[in-house]
């Protein structure tokens, strides 16, 4: 019985040494050096190589290194009956609210504009946006997007949330479906993607969305590259259709250096830190679902493959 | 009986037009066109020259164009039995507080250093300061500071503040006087000063100060540029006892070109903009103010000459 975790190309001491701590019992082993792979019945993993998983014939338990599933359910070869788990992590949702938060708040107040001023020694007062008339549209009112909402809307900014299944959300206004798709969006001047990327969600940031928009309005994606169609941006914010965009997430991660946001006036890109997983938070919750597989017991954050969240 | 407008150098038609709505039965001049200085009862005004108000012999009122009056008081022959009112301005608070929220942010959230590496296609992920770790201390908790230590504190900082004279605020942690200071600044890693320009406050941004905050501090200023003593800050950042610094006031105004603070890496440069007054906002109560000198009623807002507030 072994707890293997495979995460290529990463450092994974930190989530190893937290493990052994908690959970001393555990044979623990990191991919590549699995051993025996017929030993292995908990994973915990990001981004394994596809088929990777189908080698553990008494594989129990697939646990994700972050919120989102999206890079285990790719795998063609995934072994379908097996449970997959997420983590829910509300140190994860304070501070992917915090990014966004902050950067709503750079935009309406032009905060790059006055740095980018800073460097050219220009001194160039702007009236700011008020937050008050602008319209913020959290799209995906998960754990992460419902945080994030209430957070703004408790600042004082106009909030309205869309997500696929109804599910009511207090103080915010929210719509459900491709039926009121058009509804939501139509009211909103700073678009947020929060959803996590399923077949459905995919390249939902695309040239109908942003003209569905009110003229000239911001989009801010902390969700997965996947969810947006570059080229769609670049012309939304060629027609002024976009004033700007904030990306923390890319179809390939790091950006590559000769990709066209890097130097884009209009988009502001950071490192994909609007939340980083920190292993001492969420590590117990790992052991926890290690030891209820060990125990015949229902698992914690069980997620639905055929939903994809 | 005339209403008059002194704001050397500046356009003050919104201004005029917004009272001319309001009070169509006021006689108002702009300066420097006066007509008969005896006619003058009125006086609104921002940086009036120095000397110019001891000229209207019946003057009943000097209403600040802002929520400061230092620019006021700084006239040595100002005639010291005239009220002097300032403006309180709810929109004002808001706007001041949302910079000091965004500020704080990009700091934990390290946004400028993202910036300066996006301009030279630079991945580079960086641990966050967590908000709970940091602590943010207000030095002045009138209404702008009461306002925006409450918005700190509600989003997960934890807040402590200082003022001159006890008054008690909720939730926040207040320390007064020079006795408190010391304890005050000690536990503060965020420091951000919202005091109005006195004698007593000028230049309280010091190397005293700045060596009793945690080591590695950040000072954010949004009051007056005479607050801060700009070579102690330039040895604080030097020495790494502050971490950096967020400038929206300068002692001169537009900060001149060739100024240090321009090109320093760990300074940013605002244009004053933390809060910028809107005539809209405050005109009525300059209106009300008005019609109450003519009806010899009290005024609002009238400050303390002695005090300096």
């Amino acid at each position: 019985m072994a707890f293997l975790i495979i995460n290529p190309g990463k450092k994974v001491a930190a989530w190893e040494k937290r493990i052994r701590t908690l959970a001393p019992e555990a044979d623990i082993r990191v991919w590549p050096d699995v051993g025996n792979p017929n030993d292995v019945e908990f994973v915990l993993t990001w981004n394994h190589p596809r088929g990777e998983l189908k080698k553990y014939s008494r594989l129990k338990c697939i646990a994700s290194m972050g919120a989102g599933v999206d890079h285990i359910l790719r795998d063609p070869n995934l072994p379908r009956d097996i449970p997959v788990t997420r983590l829910v992590d509300p140190s994860m949702a304070q501070s992917m609210s915090e990014y966004v938060v902050t950067n709503v708040l750079n935009y309406c107040r032009h905060m790059h504009i006055y740095w980018e001023n800073q460097s050219q020694g220009r001194w160039a007062p702007r009236i700011q946006r008020q937050i008050r008339n602008e319209c913020v549209g959290i799209m995906g009112l998960g754990q992460l997007g419902a945080f994030t909402a209430s957070r703004l809307n408790r600042m004082g900014f106009p909030v309205v949330g869309w997500r696929r299944t109804p599910q009511k959300l207090d103080g915010i206004d929210t719509f459900f479906g491709e039926a009121q798709m058009d509804t939501f969006l139509n009211q909103v001047t700073i678009l947020v993607c929060m959803l996590p990327l399923t077949p459905h969600t995919q390249g939902i940031l695309n040239h109908d969305t942003f003209n569905k928009l009110q003229p000239g309005s911001f989009v801010i994606n902390v969700a997965r590259g996947e969810h947006l169609v570059e080229t769609d941006l670049l012309e939304a914010l060629e027609t002024d259709q976009l004033a700007g965009a904030c990306l923390d997430v890319f179809r390939k991660e790091p950006l590559p250096p000769d990709h066209p946001f890097w130097h884009h006036p209009k988009i502001r890109v950071t490192p994909h830190i609007s939340s980083l997983t920190n292993p001492a938070a969420v590590v117990p919750q790992i052991v926890e679902n290690y030891r209820r597989m060990i125990a015949g017991q229902p698992l914690l954050n069980v997620i639905d493959i055929e939903q994809g969240y």
